[in-house]
């Protein structure tokens, strides 16, 4: 038996810098594999080759089922997946765009993202991962923080999405980290120290307008009184968490609070979040994206109700 | 008679980015010349020979001196000008660094930064634009505000600087417009939509704990309600000038305040001030550096009092 023969679907996490696919078997993975051609740096023609490079050996004559998600559909990606708008089920089988390709063996299917309306705001992907979350845990009820690049915190109540927030916390870490006049005197990729980062997240839940006025104390700090490079960073990240929750507090205060990732900086964040008096959790969140493209494999598939 | 015969000093403005310089018989500008050899470009041994190709037909043979001030005097630049501590005068003839040179046509003085120890911040190059004021308004007493890329407010009473705080309002805004996600949907150098400048400025002043939460939205507004490409961009400025402004309140709240510039940003900042009350004017900044150095010069030269 060959390795198409035993493919039932693929389901592909296409973000802006990566590509990532599982063949799978029903809930069973049969084999991974991943590539560096993120939806980032691909024009539209540039899409089904990339995916014809990683996964041509998976695919059946006959063609092949492929769920992908992420920022591979959006407006500058393969093809637009309009926005659902909330409050929604993360992923429910509607709205899914087909990718227009010229190999007659793929049958690709993008899922699409969130939208909500006012404040206005979007996500693309994470709906994704939220669905995998509400599969391991479908009666959840409360509220999801998925730090990174763009942190994305989300209220859940009977299975939906009711609204979210997007802070552009990692984004921001990154610039004033490397390209920034604080990149003097700041260590890259060390661990945190721990003082550092509680005193910044501190003086930002008691001070939120304060932001603007700390930032450079960072790098005066450093020249004045030899603030460490490690010291630095951890100050830099904890202000910026620090200011994050602050403007989130609608979406914490006294609520149940899981922070998807199992990683320092969702370590972090639960660590803020206990100085605040909420005892998040961190659960992990690398298999999600997957576990939710398995459950709307299944609506797709079952009609399983939303 | 040879240009080198009239020189009596230059006067060197050598900030990150560029190199200025002015010949100078007493107060009177006999040349001016520039360069893009900024000290962010150039390591220690590479000064001399930036500034001999700028001024080396100025020189006299005797040796001529030449006043530079900005960022030149630095850690990273030519030799470390140490800063002096507020309060103080901007300038006052003291803590000069001697530039190392092998050409003896050359007596270089670079100008000291200053400093404050609480809260920690820094200026440098800044001192000598205060100073060029001060020498046209020798009675001020009230606030200066600097924007830039390192905005400062500046506390001047009794000819002194009494106190300092720097915002990285500039740098954060070209970062924010340049490199991040909110590049897409942004117009880049159009003149300010003065309805979104003034409504974010507004929110901000209101509600200045939520600068963090507020960025992302002009990303989704642009892909959710067509938010103009101009209109995002004033938004950005109004965030984060409303931000430092937030910030600064104790700056500005009930005092006087002239804003040094007269381009876009320095209207952008009397007008957010107007907004909150503070009847703010606009001086006009691009000779000041050079009024500055000529103030220090006769200091040197003459004991002028402080």
């Amino acid at each position: 038996m060959t390795r198409a023969d035993t493919t039932d679907w693929i389901a592909v996490d296409w973000g802006t810098s990566a590509l990532r696919a599982s063949r799978l078997r029903g809930v069973e993975i049969l084999d991974e594999a991943q590539s560096d051609a993120g939806m980032g740096g691909l024009a539209p023609s540039e899409f089904e080759p990339a995916l014809l490079a990683l996964v041509e050996g998976w695919l059946s004559p006959d063609g092949t089922d492929i769920l992908a998600c992420g920022m591979v559909g959006a407006r500058q990606g393969w093809v637009e997946a309009p926005y659902r708008a909330v409050p929604c089920a993360p992923v429910d089988g509607t709205g899914l765009a087909a990718a227009p390709v010229r190999d007659p063996r793929l049958r690709v299917r993008i899922v699409p993202g969130l939208m909500q309306a006012r404040p206005a705001d979007v996500m693309r992907g994470e709906e994704t991962q939220i669905a995998g979350y509400l599969a391991q845990e479908p009666g959840f009820d409360g509220v999801l923080c998925l730090p990174g690049t763009h942190s994305k915190w989300v209220r859940i109540s009977a299975g939906e999405v009711v609204s979210f927030q997007t802070f552009m916390t990692g984004e921001v870490f990154a610039l004033l980290q490397g390209r920034s006049v604080l990149r003097h005197g700041m260590a890259e990729g060390a661990g945190l120290d721990d003082a550092a980062f509680d005193a910044a997240l501190s003086d930002m839940l008691s001070h939120p307008a304060l932001l603007a006025a700390r930032l450079f104390g960072i790098r005066a700090e450093g020249l004045l009184q030899e603030l460490s490079p490690s010291a630095a960073r951890s100050r830099l990240s904890g202000l910026l968490i620090g200011a994050e929750l602050a403007a989130a507090r609608p979406y914490w205060l006294g609520q149940q609070v899981v922070v998807i990732g199992a990683d320092t900086l969702a370590a972090a964040y639960v660590r803020a979040l206990a100085s605040q008096g909420v005892q998040a959790v961190a659960a992990p969140g690398d298999a999600l994206v997957l576990a939710g493209l398995m459950r709307l494999r299944a609506r797709i598939n079952g009609g399983l109700k939303p």
